[in-house]
């Protein structure tokens, strides 16, 4: 096994969107006066993101960067929890995407990491949203990329033949890095390496964590510090 | 002028390519043990650059990334001056413009414009070149963006207009840094701001250089250090 190159999948598998998600309305929440519960419109917030990447994914919508499609399911949340507020304020809370907090160990893992690969990001999120976010966290990227440059969401597995392919390098020479099931394996399938990151806080306390099978994937990790260890 | 990510030029105005490439060369011809005007050589090299990239701008040529585009007029080169090499040697001589050094001023003047912009490579070099370049030579782009991303070649208006829909910014809020005139006054055709940096070395001692009209640009610095100051 031969790996030049790691992609990153971000949302959950770098970043912990869910706290920061939920610490954000909070903040909007007392600004707004209004009280909700926080934790289940950031899970209700997210869980919008597949059907609407999916609409993008069959041709049903033309190519709509994350930063609008998370708008959109902003808008019917807001008025869904009857909740009004100034257009200014809303796009500021659409934002709080661009402002995800690493896990704790994901700097240092990646400082590690990028002294014998190239490490990428490889995420749905759109590339303004990706470079707001590294510069704020300090994720040092070696590259951002994103579904963007591609025109198809992953798991299309343009994305991931289109990675390999911009940084030069052979699908078995680059290893996808990712905390979900479903993208370790489209990038399996497309050919890639793959390495399985364990984040069991990343939907909150108490759930059940995806099967997967033992040696599903090249390497499994329990953070990206034990990732640098096992490389 | 409210001014919001800088995209660089990078051969030239980042980097010194020519007494990176005539290093490259004369360590080359050591190990083949031939010896050739390399400073010439590596103009010539450089010359070929421009004609080619106008054959795929002009559509003559399908989509070929810089590396093959330097590659095909490396084999033309070596040709004329009747040097023979194994392919490894030609190939890892072609990898040169992976390694130019930055000018003395750049990772300086970078960190220091990062604090306040987003700052991206905006270069005809494909991805991979200006990634193995950024590593090499530290330079803490927060984007790494070519050509490449784009299908299309500087001067066309779709990669200066390109960047800015990644970076989500109005083309007036972008700004090229650059050393070219030429690349220079197609960003401001197509809408953006434009920095010039004196580069009086770039084609070596007693060059004249291109003539510019004082206030043809926003902003003009004697290298990035002088730019972070102006700006």
């Amino acid at each position: 096994m031969m790996v030049r190159a790691l992609a990153f999948d971000v949302f959950g598998t770098v970043v912990d969107w869910r706290a920061s998600l939920i610490a954000e309305l909070q903040e909007f929440g007392n600004r707004q006066g209004v009280q909700r519960d926080w934790p289940k419109f950031a899970d209700d917030w997210r869980a919008g993101y597949v059907p609407a990447m999916d609409l993008v994914r069959r041709g049903e919508l033309p190519w709509t960067r994350l930063d609008d499609l998370h708008r959109r399911i902003l808008g019917e949340l807001l008025r869904d929890a009857a909740i009004e507020a100034a257009e200014g304020d809303i796009d500021h809370l659409n934002r709080a995407w661009h402002r995800l907090d690493p896990w704790p160990d994901s700097v240092a893992g990646l400082y590690r990491l990028r002294e014998r690969f190239t490490i990428t990001t490889l995420s749905n999120g759109n590339m303004s949203l990706l470079i707001d976010m590294a510069k704020r966290a300090g994720l040092p990227w070696d590259c951002v990329l994103s579904a963007e440059i591609f025109g198809h969401y992953k798991p299309d597995r343009e994305v991931y033949l289109g990675c390999a392919k911009i940084l030069d390098v052979a699908p078995d020479e680059l290893m996808l890095v990712a905390a979900h099931p479903s993208d370790l394996r489209a990038a399996r399938d497309a050919g890639l390496r793959t390495a399985h990151v364990e984040r069991p806080m990343e939907y909150g306390p108490g759930r059940k964590r995806t099967a997967i099978e033992p040696d599903e994937f090249d390497v499994t990790a329990t953070d990206l510090v034990d990732l640098a260890d096992k490389l």
